[in-house]
């Protein structure tokens, strides 16, 4: 019930805190901030611009900041963490799980990274360097290293009592894993099982096979599917000699999905993921030009396709009135079945098998509602411009066009995905110069050669 | 180990068994789906084109139907449920959660999913009936009913005793919830601490307080968020008077991250997030055409505007051939900005206290990306045409047109949510319905302005 209310004045803490920080009253500020969890102040600094998020940063307790950096998204993180002292960050790392600590040392530059280092204590530092090993896309950049091993000729009184002697289990634990002596992974045993078995029960009668260890070198997109499909809650990782390395939780995973989800979301627009929404005016402005570049040379395409029909231009006005909307509906079409194709290229829903199939049925989509959109706009065209000719034009072309979107639609992503290029991130933007140039060809080539 | 080599050869298998079934040689498919966990054969259905899913589908073991029903996406779920007599659904409904049995009632039409429960045995059809009660987005639409509560009076001795009588806790159980005489909600116990406390201490010493127990009617979305934050496995949901009624598990919530996540890039693209890669043809094409319908509206829109310049393009026909650069770089500008707000909304990071910081920060990035590709364009058109004042009026309405992109991306998407609109549906043709008439009118208007 409290849960409750605290949602529905999320935006008004938000609120509350911005105007005491502007009238100054940063005791009252730092008092409501030790009362908030460490998720909710993530959430704070992510959505305050960027000079009340330094003030906020400082009057929080720094005995906190570990857990906050840990939920904080990159952009923001970068921005907080490149103004600590090297000291300071070590000592906040301490409360940290080893692949938060990686992930934070991982956007420092290398010397203050190094510097960080050498201040922790040397177990940890061995721990956050064979992290920062493994490339940070893969099972070893999200894995934890607190794993719990149990032999398998125990009983499972011995491990409860193990348990109770160790006294507290690292997070998110739900389940003990059972190596032999040269901690080579053979199985796990559940919680639950733990908790349901017999104490005199031996732990190898009991425990599970460990057919579904995650290599330490598997990408993480491929992890988070496999923790989707299997309901996973935490999974272990072993290296290529199947010795255990580390586990991998869930939390991590679900902003893996998250994050996974939101690049395809933003690439599709031409936008740089990591862009915290509260980035700085020059950063965000240079980042972004690079797509309006990209976009320059399309429009440029499209406009050299129209010069081409300058003289038809010049000779009936009202065609270059008309000239965008062909493109238009191509472009919509067109990006309908880019954003389903990308979906299913990331759920791996598509491949060499039934592509062919997906071509088909998205150029018959296209040429159903080409034949549809053909016949409205040009009985529409018809009767503003007075004009069978011109109706009759814009028909063929949009038909041609919303034909050649659905097959565009479909190649563009999968051949972008063949050469390695981000289908979401590039797709759009080739879709739409293509049903630009074709759009226009179409309706200015078949003006052109009625006109003459 | 295994699990890297199955990754490699998901579409191995996907080719492999789409050729077994075109040469029908059935009886080795069969054997290969025997032999595949549920989730793998959800993908695999998902994945082939609707004819071979139904031959698919007949050739599953019927044991398996539940589990891969529980992961299937919702148009194909629709698809193969549609076809099965309302006994063989009861009959499949035994093996799975609640909430996953109302979420396949809640597809079917009323008079068949009313057969369905008739068929239920009546324990679990007063479950069903209880979760189809609560509406399908909030809470009580997502939580399973398979609880195991405690009281606090007891030793932990006495709760391990409970559990192994039990003989088996419900899937990802992390915690068993204490409730007072009258089922109310005062804490929850979780399987750690329960582990790794000495027998002799009573419950109400380790337990923790319930003083954040999801009510029944949050909306589902805000559930997720919750998850997200505090990293929960499961958690107990409550009604309005602190009575535990079920509780939630984190693989659901992953789906809802996953759904929200995908909703928001399909609707960007103007696609319903339901369809099915290999949806019929007719279908699809019917839901696409709304959004090209809109389109088109936005299409006409822009045309008119031209229209009204109709007799500039007849003295200029370069006008007519340039026309397009500056709407188009409008559009691109004007969604990076409409992504980015719309996924601050998503997130809870935009409101009332922050929505004119960022307002500033998007119409100052607008000028900034606004007069770079205002000069560059300038210079291209006027060495491309050989025409100072072309050059000079195509940068103007850049310039104008890139700022009104950055102030629209801001304010259409904050308006339509406030009119209760789901911005990433309407929010990038709205911006770019604005960016085309605003750049339109202002190149063709300040080009008649000269002419004359």
């Amino acid at each position: 019930m409290a849960e409750q209310i605290e949602f529905d004045q999320a935006h008004q803490t938000l609120h509350e805190i911005t105007q005491a920080l502007e009238n100054g009253r940063f005791v009252h500020v730092r008092r409501q901030l030790q009362d908030m969890e460490p998720e909710d102040i993530a959430i704070l600094l992510e959505a305050s611009p960027r000079k009340s998020r330094e003030v906020l940063w400082q009057l929080t307790d720094p005995e906190d900041y570990g857990e906050i950096l840990d939920e904080l998204a990159e952009d923001v993180k970068d921005a907080l963490v490149s103004k600590m002292a090297p000291e300071k960050l070590a000592e906040v790392t301490e409360g940290m799980d080893t692949d938060d600590v990686a992930y934070v040392l991982r956007s420092l530059p290398d010397d203050l990274s190094r510097e960080v280092l050498s201040q922790m204590d040397s177990a940890d530092r061995l721990r956050v360097e064979m992290a920062l090993s493994y490339p940070e896309d893969t099972a070893g950049g999200i894995m934890n290293t607190d794993v719990i091993t149990i032999r398998s000729d125990v009983d499972v009184d011995v491990v409860l009592r193990y348990l109770r002697m160790k006294g507290e289990l690292p997070e998110l634990t739900d389940a003990l894993y059972v190596v032999d002596s040269s901690n080579q992974l053979i199985g796990h045993l559940s919680l639950s099982v733990l908790l349901t078995t017999q104490p005199d029960v031996p732990v190898a009668e009991v425990m599970e096979d460990a057919d579904e260890a995650i290599r330490v070198d598997t990408k993480d997109s491929d992890v988070a599917s496999l923790f989707e499909r299997r309901n996973w809650i935490s999974a272990p990782v072993v290296d290529e000699n199947q010795v255990l390395v580390g586990r991998i939780t869930i939390d991590d995973v679900v902003d893996i999905i998250r994050e996974d989800a939101e690049h395809s979301m933003m690439s599709m627009a031409g936008m740089d993921d990591d862009e915290d929404t509260f980035a700085p005016v020059f950063k965000s402005a240079r980042k972004r030009s690079i797509w309006l570049g990209a976009n320059v040379l399309a429009a440029l395409a499209a406009a050299s396709v129209s010069n081409m029909f300058e003289s038809t231009l010049e000779q009936m006005a009202s065609i270059a009135v008309l000239m965008t909307i062909v493109p238009s509906m191509g472009g919509v079409a067109g990006n309908q079945t880019v954003a389903l194709v990308i979906r299913g290229l990331a759920l791996g829903h598509i491949g060499n098998s039934n592509k062919k199939e997906l071509l088909y049925k998205e150029a018959a989509i296209g040429l159903l509602n080409g034949i549809l959109w053909a016949l409205l706009i040009g009985a529409i065209v018809m009767l503003w411009k007075g004009n069978l000719m011109l109706g009759a034009i814009i028909s063929a072309a949009m038909l041609t066009n919303l034909f050649v979107a659905g097959i565009a639609g479909v190649t563009i992503p999968i051949i972008l995905k063949k050469m390695n290029i981000d289908p979401a991130l590039a797709g759009g933007m080739a879709l739409t110069t293509v049903t630009d140039v074709v759009g226009l060809s179409a309706f200015l080539g078949l003006a052109t050669f009625l006109i003459h």
